[in-house]
């Protein structure tokens, strides 16, 4: 692997830092907001039976956060006797109240169970209810969260931090950082796992441009690779939890982005540029290409992970009909923007040859004979049916040719996985070819980002100038 | 297995008969000529030296011909002193001094070694040169003929002569018959060995429309099914010859013509019609076919099994590289017709979609580099390089898309498999898009028959009425 000077890369990464470390000004406001809607959360939820205590946490706990990208994550924690209901309902209402009294915007996200999102002086925030367990005790998936914030901010320096934080805005920056099933990248915690377990940024990176799936890295000391990886033998890659031997922090990850990963990393150390934190717009051109679009209404009231789940078992399931149907399907990605969700799918063609080939069973199959009765006098037969070696084929005509046709008939009879949270959205789903006016029309929604890099193709570290 | 009547079987026998046992008339012309034919060449021949004996061979000797193809087989037989090349030499002299001192026409032909082929009052006649030789001694190919004729010859009675008959007249009418390479079906020989062995026409028939590949025939007594199916283990069909256990009478039957010879007969026996022994006339569109045709000049000189040995390579290797571009063949075929050669080629489509998805190397290999620097900013890429799994992708766009334009390229830097005598005919090819224009061309060049038939896809007896 050839490597650029160790100029060029100091030089690229005191250009990161300034683009990754928030300034002291960014860190006075947090901490205001912190204090604020912390005190308002305790004097509204105290009272309440159940209640322990509320604390931060998080990357504003741990100050890791990624310049201008502040977040601050409130924790309400519960005793065990309170019931998921209750505890669900409780959060709601007096986390709205809360953030409320604190002067700040509102409004209900579904993930695992619901939780309250506002900002505050420009600092997303969010009041999230857990249960007060022992460790190993979970009763819901955010109780580790304490436990992964104590673990982690009791290691870190200032050094260590930096580091942390240049290592997210490169995650961000070649597209490889969040772990929701819609990106299925590397977490906050999980690159400040890895920081931590490789001693710096370029430690890190040093050792990603070398890793191969299926990766293993044994954190608790418990396990051993090779038991890590029995344990999860379909991850691409597997950290294993220090605060919970039996979780793969990296369970998320999927094969392709731990490539990107793999290759932004050994990209870096050869031509090392600031376009790594900072990626260049895409460069789109839609002439000569078949793109299938379907548009269709974003359900409401669906956690995050459940809607895209949902959504990308459905693009999926079109892509594999289509690819059945004779058509090769190329690429496609699928993005939400407001009320809206837009796939796209990119083909070699929008219509598929006039004929097609059927094959047929062999000759000494009893089978023959219908096959032979069904298309040797049918209107749509083009030519024979004809032996070649031992079985019958035949070239029909086909009835309906367009991509855009097909999706819309298989729509209408469900002969594509229709999940059900999208089966109304879908009934008055938008099918179309993309062109120059619906390109023009997705645009001005909001999918402009969307469609340009998806037509760009590249991942933003190899976009050119 | 549905059965029509035995009333209707037996109707259409009778009338099957009246097509293939030739006339009183036809039989006293054939004598004629074969007598007349044999004086002629045992008085050329006799004088010189090696000269053993002439025979009448064949179907001829056997009357075992079938209506309007009357044949007359002359053997010469020579010493086994003489050389192969004087043998030839001589063979071929004084063949044509005796075919014009019989007052025949005449043209040189070759198969194995050269013979003189001429017409004789409407009666084809050939003049062969052998070997004599004790049973197993043989020198040149055809010196088992003498031996095959005498061992049929000898098994007939009235009977099975009419038996042979039906069934070769079934064979030609299902287009099975034929044991040349651009056939690769059933010889005359073959076609008797089988009715012997079944006793009769619809025996035979009744046999064949159970037969799966590879089937066996043991006719020697010495070798034993398993033991003939390991000796000849890529055939299809394996018919030992009594007359020499080493050799399968059937070698050169494809598996797609024992395919549509047991299709043949299943049908035979639901759906009895004289259509198997007199086929109906193809019916052909060419309408929204995309059919890719390459003529070029028939080498001269050449043994008939070597040039359509070679003509079948060429296009199977035409095929398989539009294959690997990204064509759909569905069907191919290749005809000669006097001094020109045509093949066919059916296609999915006559252009490849503008864009073409190239797999790079997975992204841990060296060569990803290699990959990202050849194509991120070439100007052919449409989209890409994006990463997939592990691996990389990108989306070029075609420079050239026509079948017509790719295949003239193959053939001019020489990409595809040119056989040696084809070079400088397939030099001065004519490759082109079969349209209405050139469809009228090639049926005025005397390929509208392999034109129909190519074009209707369906074996004889699978035609409309």
């Amino acid at each position: 692997m050839r490597r650029a000077s160790p100029e060029l890369l100091k030089e690229v990464l005191r250009e990161a830092e300034r683009l990754a470390v928030p300034t002291e000004e960014e860190q006075e406001r947090l901490n205001t907001v912190m204090t604020s809607v912390l005190d308002a959360v305790r004097s509204v939820f105290s009272a309440l039976d159940g209640f322990v205590d509320a604390s931060v946490e998080g990357s504003a706990a741990k100050r890791t956060w990624v310049k201008s990208r502040p977040e601050v994550d409130v924790f309400v924690r519960f005793s065990p006797l309170v019931s998921r209901e209750k505890l669900e309902e409780i959060v709601v209402r007096y986390g709205i109240q809360a953030l409320e009294s604190a002067g700040a915007s509102w409004r209900l996200r579904y993930a695992d169970h619901p939780y309250v999102e506002g900002v505050l002086s420009g600092v997303a925030v969010n009041v999230v209810g857990c249960y007060d367990v022992q460790k190993g005790g979970w009763i819901s998936a955010v109780d580790r969260t304490p436990y992964h914030t104590r673990y982690v901010a009791s290691r870190l320096d200032d050094r260590l931090r930096r580091e942390i934080r240049l290592a997210k805005a490169f995650a961000i920056g070649t597209g490889v950082y969040g772990a929701e099933i819609k990106i299925g990248g590397f977490s906050g915690y999980l690159m400040e796992l890895l920081v931590l377990r490789f001693g710096g940024f370029i430690d890190l990176l040093e050792d990603v441009s070398r890793w191969r799936a299926p990766k293993v890295i044994e954190l608790t000391g418990e396990l051993g690779e090779g038991k890590a990886l029995t344990l999860f033998p379909r991850s691409s890659l597997v950290v294993t939890d220090p605060v919970d031997p039996m979780r793969n922090v990296a369970s998320a990850v999927t094969l392709t982005k731990l490539s990107e990963f793999v290759l932004a990393s050994k990209l870096f150390f050869t031509f090392p540029s600031i376009r790594f934190f900072s990626p260049p717009n895409p460069s789109a051109t839609y002439a000569n290409r078949d793109v299938l679009a379907i548009l269709f209404d974003r359900p409401q009231g669906l956690p995050v992970d459940t809607l895209w789940g949902e959504a990308l078992r459905f693009v999926r399931s079109v892509s594999s009909r289509l690819s059945r149907e004779g058509f090769e399907v190329r690429r496609w990605a699928v993005e939400g923007v407001e009320d809206s969700v837009l796939a796209l799918i990119e083909l070699d063609s929008h219509e598929l040859p006039a004929n097609e080939l059927r094959v047929g069973p062999p000759v000494w199959m009893e089978s023959a004979f219908d096959f032979l009765e069904k298309h040797s006098s049918d209107v749509l037969t083009v030519a024979g049916p004809w032996v070649s070696g031992e079985r019958l084929y035949v070239l029909k005509r086909r009835e309906v040719r367009s991509a855009v046709e097909l999706t819309k008939r298989w729509l209408r009879d469900q002969s594509v996985s229709i999940p059900k949270d999208l089966e109304a959205p879908l009934k008055r789903a938008d099918v179309l070819r993309l062109d120059g006016e619906s390109l023009m029309r997705f645009r001005s929604m909001g999918f402009e980002r969307f469609l340009d890099n998806f037509l760009d193709g590249r991942p933003p570290y190899l976009r050119g100038p």
